[in-house]
């Protein structure tokens, strides 16, 4: 029964993602703006429905940060229908020639990017994400089945509905959205067996959930692990400029995945920046954890241990460690990095090269804070996630990394 | 122990893909040009060894196309020494800005290609390939992993030590290229166990192969499945052009995956077309099945089944259906087609823009023979196989396809 489900809604978004195909940029365009539209002139419904799902948070016993982020208000509605809005002003990435040339036989060669087809998106709580996700989707030609958690269950649909109203509206095809809209966990390992009409699938939330879909899914993941993120300061760092980095990388927003959580010092410049920097990190309420070294130097430093080091702490708690040399603070983030976002604090030009080159990771960053590892501050504009893989797509993933592409190949009659 | 033999080969590989980020473009074309040389200087031990294969053919079963394969002449060794040569002559994929800009901010953003780092190839018998497969691999930057064929077995041994010779004498990490020198079944699973230390697995063989390491790889897999390839002739097709391309399309090499399997007709030049080409491609000795209308129209004709359309002959053989309409041609191959390469003829731009917008497979072409889906017929020089699959690479796979990218930001001291 919830193979045939699975099989239902997954046929229909397949034939829609081929509707899809036919169906101009403008078009596309008129559905995100009647998107946008219905947000506003609906909100007094999805809150209603919001507010059917916050009076079962106790059921769920979802935290008070839970709770909040489950929220939605006018002003928060207000703030999706904008996102809407900017995603119809990114470029159509459907039909782009990404390069051309003619063969010498004559053939006119281009490869031309292409949607992927069915995307398969999980996630938890906030429900932007499901707005966010469909219009990503749709405007780069996919269709996508939405996968919510209970939580949100009601405000899902109420979004869900509106987003189908407006295809319908609009005259994009009506499946080109699905939804999940029943609760048993073992539908997901159904979906994830669709390998023939399911093209992609996206998880997003905690590691167990990502692990559960890389596990199960017979068709390829876009995964976002950890972000373990280093930012060393190297010993030809201008320290005042590595301060405010380092500031900036742990505690603008701790709890987001290209936050720093671990700290290298080269030791020729420790003594001169560990302490002042220890405490402006203190006063801001960070837990510091570091090497024998940094406890030698500053009395509030807690040991770190291995673990400490490859910890995602999501927190206001920063591992330090003092490393001897450019190839320790290397090789210590080859050993512990997620491949994430590392950032070398360096006035050095040779240092910064050779920590580019180095260094494995979807973003490195020389000289700036680990913060802009993001599609908006990238110039991607707004994102689906962010891959830690280094397949197809790596770092932030755009309305580009939701496509593929084929080979176009014209001729006057042509053979070998 | 098998286990500990793998992890072993995948370390030093691992190791080996760390040093060659630091290895010039030129030091990598100096040791194709050694590796070039050493085949052909080199020549009589690789026989020597080759013969020592050709010597357990009988023990292996080995069909005299597969000898005819496995078997190496000087002739055969200066091939593959030129396809190293033109292997070094191809752009160096590593380094290359995809893409820039400067933020507002004034961060410089750049999207570099880098090597995806340890490639696990899986292959069967033709000796050539561990030569191909290696020097686009460590030309691409990656580390390699090979484990070939038993058949190849003793062929293979000395090619490898070949190889890692002109790694050492190049300056190169001689663990760069890593060969499988066990034979046991079971070694194949350790390795796609290891995907922090492999980057992706690909395999290159029969359908069984594939399957099975898609099934068992914990890391991405570039898969090439089958090559269901259709020519269809539209009823604005040029007719004589359209006997060429069906006749080479099926019979200018029929073993391979891009020749063309099945043929559909528009109804509405059935009748003008079907009868004469029948009557070529009989002489030509393919054997010709067919749907109704077309048994009607010549006597030769086997009837069809479902299961003839589904099939990858890889021989004489075609399948042909009469369809009524464009629409059911499109139909037909998004039922049956394996999106490898779908061919049609017309002379009518509107359908030619129809079916490459809707027909999904790695290369679409208009008035030309499905045989020019291949690397070298599109511009992009060796490949190391063909994606069917959308995701990462789609077609030929050259050395762009070994590649990902990371972003570099480069700041002067930028926070959020």
């Amino acid at each position: 029964m919830t193979n045939d489900y699975a099989l239902q809604l997954a046929t229909s978004a397949k034939a829609a993602s081929r509707d899809l195909l036919l169906v101009s940029g403008e078009a596309k365009s008129v559905w995100l703006t009647n998107v946008a539209d219905a947000l506003r002139s609906r909100c007094d419904e999805i809150v209603k429905a919001n507010q059917l799902d916050l009076g079962r948070a106790d059921e769920f016993q979802l935290s008070a940060a839970m709770v909040d982020r489950l929220t939605l208000t006018e002003d928060r509605i207000g703030s999706i229908a904008r996102a809407v809005e900017e995603i119809r002003g990114l470029n159509d990435p459907v039909g782009e020639v990404i390069e051309g040339s003619v063969r010498p036989n004559g053939l006119h060669v281009s490869r031309v990017r292409v949607p992927l087809g069915v995307v398969f998106f999980i996630y938890e709580s906030r429900p932007n994400v499901t707005i966010d996700a469909a219009a990503l989707c749709v405007k780069s030609g996919n269709a996508v089945i939405l996968r919510g958690g209970k939580e949100a269950a009601h405000t899902n649909q109420a979004l869900h509905r509106l987003l189908v109203d407006c295809l319908e509206a609009s005259g994009l095809p009506a499946g080109a959205v699905q939804f999940v809209d029943r609760p048993e966990r073992e539908l997901v390992g159904e979906f994830l067996k669709l390998n023939n009409l399911i093209d992609v699938s996206i998880p997003r939330g905690g590691r167990g959930l990502i692990e559960r879909v890389s596990n199960d899914a017979t068709m390829p993941v876009i995964r976002h692990f950890d972000g373990i993120c280093h930012v060393y300061i190297d010993e030809f760092a201008d320290l005042g400029k590595a301060e405010d980095i380092v500031i900036n990388s742990k505690c603008h927003r701790p709890g987001v995945c290209n936050a720093a959580e671990s700290l290298l010092v080269h030791s020729g410049v420790a003594a001169n920046v560990v302490p002042s920097l220890a405490a402006k990190l203190l006063a801001a309420g960070v837990e510091l954890r570091g090497c024998q070294k940094c406890c030698e130097l500053v009395s509030e430093f807690v040991p770190a241990t291995d673990e400490d080091y490859a910890t995602e702490y999501l927190d206001l708690i920063l591992s330090v460690r003092i490393v001897d040399s450019f190839d320790d603070a290397v090789g210590h983030i080859g050993r512990f990095g997620s491949g994430h976002t590392e950032a070398i604090v360096t006035d050095n030009v040779f240092s910064a090269r050779r920590f580019t080159t180095l260094v494995d990771a979807s973003a490195v960053v020389v000289n700036a804070s680990t913060r802009f590892n993001d599609g908006g501050e990238l110039g991607l504009g707004a994102e689906i996630g962010i891959s830690t893989d280094k397949f197809h797509a790596r770092g932030p993933c755009g309305l580009r990394e939701l496509t593929s592409y084929k080979y176009i190949v014209e001729g006057t009659g042509q053979t070998r």
